[in-house]
């Protein structure tokens, strides 16, 4: 039997790459995503094309409101993205949201009996989240070790975060001969309905720098 | 100003405990509780009125649909509750919930600048969920000193389970000392729209022999 993989997707650059990179590895993938009331929802539509081009087994979408508890600019409207650089930790900053999203990926490949699941968290080109950082997927993975019946019968799932040293450039690289199409993936977080990019916000700006430092022409479509 | 806290709050007998408990030491008290689409939904009216007699500053639900992941009797309808005894983690054990819930819980506390997240786990009388171990919340504290922002500014969230060691009993005195009205709790996982209870789900097996080991009146309504 193939080794199963949950794999969260957001319809980004970055896990489209984890995608690529775990099909390459002969995984069967099982994406992961949430309609969790971010203001860039054309990532959504994003991540079921993703989805289908990469050869996902399934593809599927939490409901889960973080509006309740707000606190960022991806979940509070009354907070803007900022279209310029700022200090410390960014405003779009979700709180615990990849703790939120790894948990029920976590519950995802215990119903499933998956042995990993993928999250394409980034430590060098990134937004300074503490949440993209090593020493959280450790913690996390120190959790999985204990937190589900998949542990406590001596199989708990292998967190696997493949993007985390590697620049925004070898990101992309790497995708690019993996075959993803980079044009189907938007990171902006103001993207438009139609799924235009900004331009300006960090996302963008680390997407854009992203594209001219490894060569490889930008599909992004910029409003 | 008073110490405020997040208090995980089911609608169930445990956690109406907890949030009388932080309530007698004197925190700012933030309910927080979630649709999930469980089985058992008298639960979440159950929960607003203990909220609102124990003090609760704020109560909140949040919508997450773990319908979407199944994996339990309690968000997959073809799975029944089972009303015996059964071997092992029984099939009520929703994959990863206190995972979820601690995590989203984590989120709203850095929202409020909460210094802890109360959650009623126990691991005396209880069903043998893995997400109820002392070893869980442990490792859930490590993975909380890194996944916020609090916590990379030194303030990491304080995970509270006052209740891991105790016997149902005790929790029950500790409760009713505490001003606890236990007829407003619901701990069936399968009670009615009306809020009786089963009485034989595993649940109630442990609510009722608890009742009797601490010589209270056992309030629940059964059918």
């Amino acid at each position: 039997m193939k080794q199963r993989a949950v794999v969260l997707l957001s319809g980004g650059l970055d896990s489209a790459t984890v995608l690529a990179m775990a099909r390459a590895e002969g995984r069967e993938c099982y994406a992961l995503g949430f309609d969790y009331g971010q203001r860039h929802r054309a990532e959504l539509r994003a991540a079921e094309n993703v989805a289908r081009a990469l050869g996902a087994k399934e593809h599927r979408v939490v409901r889960l409101d973080l509006r309740a508890i707000g606190g960022s600019a991806l979940t509070d409207d009354a907070i803007a993205v900022p279209d310029a650089p700022t200090e410390g930790i960014p405003v779009t900053y979700v709180p615990a949201r990849n703790t939120v999203f790894l948990s029920i990926a976590l519950g995802w490949a215990e119903v499933l009996e998956a042995e990993e699941v993928f999250i394409g968290v980034n430590a060098v080109d990134y937004s300074g989240y503490p949440d993209c950082r090593p020493a959280f997927i450790e913690a996390f993975q120190q959790l999985a070790n204990v937190a589900t019946r998949q542990a406590v019968e001596g199989r708990p799932v292998a967190i696997r975060a493949p993007l985390m040293h590697l620049s925004k450039a070898e990101i992309i690289r790497r995708g690019v001969a993996a075959g993803v199409d980079y044009s189907m993936t938007i990171s902006c977080y103001d993207a438009d309905e139609a799924g235009q990019a900004c331009g300006s916000c960090d996302s963008c700006r680390l997407r854009r720098a992203g594209f001219e430092a490894a060569g490889v022409p930008d599909p992004t479509r910029y409003r």
